[in-house]
C-alpha cells in the first residue's frame, strides 16, 4: 500500500469511490447525482494536488489539497478525503490525513481547515479530533441528512506550524 | 436610492468599488491584484444573483447571493457585500443585508452563512451581530492582514426561518 500523486487519467479509477460516497448523500455536500465530469473538476482540476492510495493496482482512497481562500487567507489549506467501502477500518483516513499535513507544510501552508464535517459522521469527527483538529464551531442544521434530517456541521481547524 | 438586480454589463460600474476594497487587502480573502475578468466571475457569474444600490445613476454598493454548499448543504446561502468609500456610514450595508435575507427566503434558502468575516473588520462583525447573525466560531490566525499580521476570522450564521 502506498500513496502517490494522482494524474488526471486516474480519476476513472477514483470515480467509483467518489460516486458511491456522494450518491449516499450522507457525508459530502455535493449533488448526489453529480456527473463524472463535474466530480473530476471538483476532485482533480480545481484542487492544487490530488493523491491516491493504491494497493496491488487497486485504488482504495484519495484526497485533494487546495487553498481554502485566496489573498490574505491563502496560508490555510483545505482537504477532502474519500476511502473505498472495501477498505474501511484499515486506517486509510489517518494515513491520508497525516500525509496531507506533510504535503501542506511542503507547499507552504500554515494551517488546515475542514469547512464541512457533518456531525452524524461520528467516526470522522472523532478521527480529526484525534489528529489534532479543533472544532471551531458547529453550524446548526447546516446539512440535510437523507435519513436524519437537519443536522449540525463542524468547522474544523489545525495550525500546522509551531505557534 | 434603490436596490435592483445587476446585469452583467453593470459590473463595469461595480468594478471600481470591488477593486478599491480588494486592493486594500483588509477585508476580503481575494487576491489583491485580481483582474476585472476574475472579479466579474466571482461577483457576477458564479453567484446565483447579484444586486446593486443605485442613487442618481451612481452605483454605491453591491452584493451577491449563492448557495454556500451543494447537495445536503444547499439550503444555506452565502452573501458578500461591498459599499463604495463615498457612501460609508449611510446604512447601505444594513439595507443590503436585510434585502438579501428577503431575497434568500424568496429563493427558498433556510439559513445564511458568512464564511470569512475578519475580526479586525470590527464594524462588520458588530453590524452582522446586530442583524441577528451569530458567531459560530473564530478561526485563529486565518487571515494575514497587511497591517496587523495574522488575525482571527469569524464564521457567522443565521437561521432565516422560524425554527
Amino acid at each position: 500500500m502506498f500513496i502517490r500523486e494522482a494524474q488526471i487519467q486516474d480519476f476513472d479509477s477514483i470515480w467509483p469511490i467518489f460516486h458511491e460516497i456522494v450518491a449516499s448523500g450522507e457525508s459530502y455536500a455535493f449533488n448526489r447525482d453529480i456527473s463524472h465530469q463535474e466530480a473530476r473538476k471538483i476532485w482533480m482540476e480545481s484542487p492544487q494536488k490530488t493523491f491516491l492510495i493504491e494497493e496491488n493496482g487497486t485504488i482504495l482512497g484519495s484526497y485533494f489539497i487546495k487553498a481554502n481562500q485566496q489573498g490574505g487567507g491563502s496560508h490555510v489549506c483545505n482537504c477532502g478525503y474519500m476511502v473505498s467501502s472495501i477498505a474501511r477500518g484499515r486506517g486509510l483516513a489517518t494515513l491520508m490525513c497525516e500525509h496531507s499535513q506533510n504535503i501542506a507544510r511542503e507547499l507552504g501552508y500554515k494551517a488546515m481547515q475542514f469547512n464541512f464535517v457533518i456531525e452524524t459522521n461520528v467516526g470522522a469527527v472523532k478521527l480529526w479530533h484525534k489528529l489534532g483538529f479543533e472544532t471551531i464551531g458547529i453550524l446548526p442544521r447546516a446539512f440535510n441528512h437523507p435519513k436524519q434530517g437537519y443536522v449540525g456541521v463542524h468547522v474544523m481547524y489545525k495550525w500546522l506550524e509551531k505557534a
